[in-house]
């Protein structure tokens, strides 16, 4: 008995154990891995499965990698068939666009649909699916990696692997030449939508540097305030900016030459991409070798991308790495949580690991021991003592459970065990308290924008892994 | 409330949920800790770890590197040093000798000592301390990564693997130089010891087949049956073949070419010595790129060896990998745990990991949801159902922590999280009931060979890692 006490302990936060009573707190969990199912269920179209339902109808690129990575522990099916028919979309020059919309939904009221893109007919787009003509982070080839890693029906997975590794590879490479042309091992991206990250503060400096010709802005109204309260959403202003860019590239046919050369004023090195873009390539090596192909080409330039994060984007006086502003030739210092994720990709090496996580471990983000830890809802988006910060506005502060999941994913890596931990407890906590939302409140928990957001039950069902039960399919 | 108690669920085991009390239990974890950290302290000479106090008076290599895994959550003096003083002992050829000798106790009683090895004064041999003239499993590099990911000073901890670093290259590029003559990426070992599993049965029919004359195996007395039953240590014949193998070394200078050339009788490529080859040179290019050199060329040699791994040791009709025999140019079909050890360097597909993992839920080893998985007390080094299997015999059956260790890292990598579990929970379970022991019994968890025997206490120690305080040295 003794011996059995002690087995449990090894796993368990200590300071809370006093507070366990027993096996009825079982169904608890299991509640609630039952709504992060259902949330997807509700959101499943019958192809894919929407980021939420109202909001977001169409197939986002980022977001079905991370739905992907939730669907592996239960649902070997649906966890291929998100990344599949994501791919159904990849356009002929190698690029996943950030949507591949839903022809069910095309009439419906998101924006902007297909018709302000205008991609369809083009030399490089695809021919079935209408799409944007932009891309979002490559997070795809982990989660294939993961797929492998994770699921019931390994042949299986081994076979999809292998048919969706040339698709990964062409992504990859479409990054590699076509948004690295001084070959430094950094893609950059040409509008903030590409980042993941729509309204950071580190875009604020780019687009107000845009000399904005209004009479290139064309008419347009947006859908999104429709659904949510505008405090939490962008400005008008700021949607002027994207516009006037898509249009920029709708102009020149989404030819990257031309937008490169034509001067694009948005082009960025972002820190979180590359990132992203240096452990996908990581992965598609040990996917390589698996399949029994060469992993050279893929750690070659995992290196460089890793070695030029650490050589271009780091700051040494801040202990922090920042995005890089092409068109404007200088660094982006502003304080994002992006900055942080190079440890998702083991790219820090353990003495600039340490100085991230000195920051990380203040006022500005959460200090371990303090009552702010007892309070700890996750990590905002935005340093919380930069101006602008605010804790319910989009990407200017709120929690968002993808990022959280990454830092978390990176410590585990680094060794940070009281802080991983902190941050995957409190994903349970926040999806507990207010459901499986866009965006959190850092300070209480509560939830923003969508509700039903599929990646935030996606990856609640991945840091709950070791209880979830597979499902055959 | 609730809250707190769905976070603690997400990592406890929910089948012995009910059976937990609260915090009183806090303190067995803390004892087992606190008993683990003593073993260490009890066989800690001054300059090095012993593996055990009597028995194993002098440093072993991969030992110590077990040993550094354990210390490295709480003195990272230790950690950095027991490599450091290991590698004084290396050979000016890059071999790290399987012992390097204890000045101090060189007239004791351990066998076979420097007088039989007459390593000293060689071209090769180091100045300063008396070695042995064969070698051990390279898991040096990877115990270096794990200190650069664990202790307190990072700083400190670069500045050492900076220094290491050179040392371990001359480490692997000694064995793909001198051990791998047909650059086939796999490394041969030379003597049974060499494998670090002494008397496993793999060894039995090589050394039956080597025609042994009597005159050529000089006069010995071994003493290890002084401390232990004889009954759980190799045989006497056994022995003989030992001290011949040394002798054939000993009589061309331990000249690698020479012992080749003139027909070594005893030239095996062992999956397991592979496996962490492998994984060593993975973590050296990790290492390789936090100090800012080039990862290339160990990510290069880390696939040549995976890939002759798959090609060669690989089993199909048995989805199994087997030793190969250089000698008699014939793979080693014997089931022992060794076999399993590629999942450490995630060296199979998914595919392969599925049926290794399907042979080792069987009545071979431990099968899942049956009784024997309630008694379960770690995996025996040598499948049950096979000739000669005893639970305690040295290599021939017994379970020793760090072959489960390698596993229990190596299945979690491949997302097997019940049964990697299973086995951390076996090591606390074995440990708690009979100490740090040498080996242990499979069904009742009964200690054998040597005791406060330092691997054992170490690598306990790693399991419980997010337990153990951090000291300031």
């Amino acid at each position: 008995m003794v011996i059995v006490i002690i087995v449990k302990k090894m796993i368990i936060n200590k300071d809370n154990m006093r507070r366990m009573k027993g096996s009825k707190d079982k169904s608890k969990v299991d509640k609630l891995i039952k709504n992060a199912k259902s949330t997807l269920e509700k959101n499943w179209t019958g192809s894919f499965t929407k980021p939420s339902r109202l909001m977001y109808p169409h197939q986002w690129s980022w977001d079905a990698a991370f739905i992907s990575i939730g669907y592996a522990h239960f649902s070997q099916k649906r966890a291929e068939n998100e990344l599949t028919r994501l791919f159904k979309g990849q356009w002929k020059n190698g690029m996943v666009p950030h949507i591949v919309f839903n022809k069910d939904e095309e009439d419906t009221d998101y924006f902007p649909g297909p018709d302000l893109w205008q991609t369809s007919g083009l030399e490089q787009s695809p021919n079935e699916l209408a799409t944007s003509g932009i891309c979002q982070p490559p997070i795809h080839a982990t989660a294939v990696r993961h797929i492998l890693e994770t699921v019931a029906d390994r042949a299986r997975a081994q076979a999809f692997a292998a048919d969706i590794f040339p698709k990964l590879k062409a992504w990859h490479d479409f990054l590699y030449r076509e948004r690295d042309p001084e070959n430094e091992g950094l893609a950059y991206i040409r509008h903030p939508w590409a980042s993941g990250q729509d309204n950071a503060p580190t875009w604020d400096k780019v687009l107000e540097g845009i000399d904005l010709d209004y009479r290139k802005v064309p008419d347009y109204q947006r859908k999104d305030k429709d659904h949510v309260d505008a405090a939490e959403r962008p400005s008008d202003k700021k949607y002027d900016y994207y516009i006037y860019l898509l249009n920029f590239f709708r102009k020149r046919d989404y030819d990257e030459e031309k937008i490169r050369e034509e001067g694009c004023p948005f082009m960025v090195q972002d820190v979180m991409f590359n990132s992203i873009l240096c452990r996908a390539e990581r992965d598609m090596a040990q996917i390589a070798e698996w399949l029994g192909e060469n992993p050279s080409p893929y750690q070659q330039r995992a290196w460089e991308t890793a070695y030029s994060i650490n050589d271009k984007l780091w700051n040494d006086n801040y202990g922090f790495y920042f995005d890089y502003d092409l068109a404007a030739d200088a660094p982006l210092e502003v304080h994002t949580l992006s900055g942080f994720i190079p440890l998702f990709a083991n790219v820090p090496s353990p003495v600039r690991a340490e100085r991230l996580f000195n920051y990380l471990n203040t006022n500005s983000f959460c200090r371990l021991g303090t009552e702010e830890e007892d309070q700890f809802m996750g990590i905002p988006s935005y340093d919380r003592q930069e101006p602008g910060f605010s804790p319910q506005k989009y990407w200017r502060g709120p929690v968002w459970i993808n990022l959280n999941w990454m830092l978390y994913r990176g410590l585990q890596r680094y060794g940070h065990k009281r802080y991983d931990k902190l941050i995957a407890e409190s994903i349970i906590k926040m999806t507990h308290k207010s459901g499986f939302r866009e965006y959190y409140n850092p300070d209480t928990g509560e939830g923003y924008g969508s509700d039903n957001f599929s990646w935030s039950a996606a990856l609640l069902i991945d840091i709950l892994g070791s209880e979830v039960e597979f499902e055959v399919d």
